[in-house]
């Protein structure tokens, strides 16, 4: 008889970096990642740190909820503070005050979204910099040399995504660039056994060209792979659609991260295809505007059934930001535009979304997923509570 | 023998409102407030809350630093939620989560400085709200009802504050005014045992007309004593000028309170003079501009010879902002306007505030103020570490 599962045990640290895959529960999946600065439970939701900062929250704060790796972003980390300063102040960890796993994006998904007048071809990306319009150069190897000073755990390629819709002409092309730059990114990351590069799958809205895609990292035989360029606007519908094509390909023994994604729904869904990794900014960005994930759907904090409501988002949940605050208060600290707002909803959707990642991987250790995911939809079908 | 003075215990509460006076060194006091909601040992600091938060803090932040009493707003509390909202929340600490005192402004100050278009006459202030526009009117019993409705512990009457430099005469009109507007206020106040109400010596820039002001105060038989119109531009030589003028005429059994002062300088400078209480917004609004308040006085965190100093603010300091945090981190997380750049420094100096105090409080109790003044003013005048 094998133990109960216990979500709140992580695995030791291992001096490699690690996938193991523990259970399988239709395509969803528990495991571990493990690594030296320590272990991953996955699904994972990994909490974005934008520039070197869980946005209005305390890293201690983050930590406690159960997280157990955030993210952060190349491009703006190279502009600010700048991957050689991080790097003379001892990389990103000791930084920011964060010893547990971090994993950077490449940079290449912001470069395209916020820089301007850039140029790009096979050798990279030229752009410049939304702050103060200096130009800069990043290309694939030049994208891992940043993410080496940074001293990141897990390492993306340089990619581009394109803006969906697009011609298939041109979803191909990028396509196939990606995978070039994924062998170059992988060149360049050569051997560091306690450390991961991931590989980035692209092909828009094609499932000929996902398929294509996925199939061509396979054979680089990488240690993770992420599925990159959805929830960019497209119906969830289309998401789905290319991880049912995708995933597949994908070599099962090695994790697997759905970037940028996303609301708690996309999340649950995303498991049931056999995702293992999420990061999104919405529990924080959501949270900063007054905008709260709970177990019964989104409430807006800023709608006036709020104004005289002195019972807090979720009594029953052990977040005090969720359990310990009025309705009242939140509503008036919004509206007022006050830090303590964002600070506390960021909490709070930071909260929901791990204990959302908690009920999960509980559910996939116990064969009820399918259960656990019908049972969760229903709650937030209900609504909210009844108004005072 | 009396035992050693011991700062971290407070009195308990009372039933009613009290001053005791401890002690005295020189003109400086040592003393307590005890009430109903809790004790406040003095010479107290109290961070300002001013629409219902202390901007980027949690409260038990606050409270873990020392503070016992913490200021609300009545303007902009008045504006938003509005009192009566407050009330039917069960008053102003339920709704913000503070069970210890509050100290609130009578809203004056603020109509005079961020509302338009006001009128102001001997019945009161007419004006406009600096968020809608909309008009509002309070007259001293306006004032205190409001301060009730928000449940506030410590209400304070309504005064004009004239902006100095100012004619004489109309600062005599103005002092005479709030001298009449104080008694209205008492009146409005009634019999409050667990509460009080302070009256505000007014008087601008002339001496004589803040010892008449404090006359016609002292008179009234209040429980406490502001001084106001202060700190608002003019040379501390003249703020202390005035306190040197106006204290000695206020009874020495009640507590005196310097409104709106001050930076640490003028704090030690006005207990030397025998103010018992502060408040200011300069912790926490320097904070959120990069500017700390430390033991070798203000370092300005935005300054370059930051950006790769590993060392906290502060090593000694048990504040986890003062001691844990990079120089280099805030450096950037201020540069990148990053709210933890805000919540940092204001906890940062909100704890160097706090821990001002309870060195003033301890030097007064034994007998050593004037040496601690000299010994900490020298501390400022050396300056901040040399850079790395």
């Amino acid at each position: 008889m094998t133990p109960a599962y216990d979500d709140t045990l992580r695995d030791a640290p291992t001096e490699t970096f690690q996938f193991h895959l523990k259970k399988t529960d239709g395509k969803a999946r528990l495991g571990t990642i493990t690594m030296p600065r320590g272990t991953i439970r996955t699904p994972a939701f990994m909490p974005v740190g934008t520039v070197g900062t869980v946005k209005a929250m305390y890293l201690d704060q983050v930590r406690d909820l159960g997280a157990d790796i955030i993210l952060g972003n190349t491009y703006h980390l190279m502009l600010r503070p700048g991957p050689e300063r991080v790097a003379r102040l001892g990389g990103l960890h000791e930084l920011i005050r964060w010893p547990h796993p971090i994993l950077t994006d490449s940079g290449g998904f912001q470069v395209m979204s916020l820089s301007s007048l850039r140029k790009l071809d096979e050798r990279g990306v030229t752009f410049k910099s939304h702050i103060d319009g200096r130009e800069h150069h990043m290309s694939p190897e030049r994208s891992i040399e940043i993410q080496g000073l940074l001293d990141s755990d897990i390492q993306m390629q340089l990619d581009e995504c394109v803006a969906l819709p697009a011609e298939p002409r041109e979803i191909q092309r990028a396509m196939e660039m990606s995978l070039r730059w994924a062998e170059r990114c992988k060149v360049a990351f050569g051997d560091q056994p306690g450390k991961a590069m991931f590989g980035i799958v692209q092909g828009g809205d094609i499932e000929a060209l996902r398929v294509k895609s996925a199939e061509g990292l396979k054979a680089l035989d990488l240690k993770g792979y992420a599925v990159g360029g959805l929830a960019v606007g497209e119906p969830q519908e289309v998401m789905l659609r290319m991880l049912d094509a995708t995933l597949p390909v994908l070599p099962t023994e090695k994790p697997r991260y759905l970037m940028g994604v996303g609301t708690p729904d996309d999340i649950l869904k995303s498991v049931a295809c056999g995702i293992d990794m999420f990061d999104c900014v919405m529990p924080t960005r959501s949270g900063r505007h007054g905008l709260a994930f709970t177990r019964r759907g989104k409430v807006n904090i800023r709608n006036a059934r709020h104004a005289e409501d002195k019972r807090p988002l979720d009594e029953e949940s052990s977040c005090p930001a969720s359990r310990d605050y009025s309705r009242a208060y939140l509503h008036h600290l919004v509206r007022a535009n006050e830090a303590l707002g964002g600070m506390l909803l960021s909490w709070h959707n930071l909260a929901y979304y791990q204990e959302l990642m908690q009920g999960i991987r509980k559910a996939i250790a116990e064969g009820r997923f399918a259960d656990f995911m019908a049972e969760t939809q229903e709650m937030w079908a209900k609504g909210d509570i009844d108004p005072v």
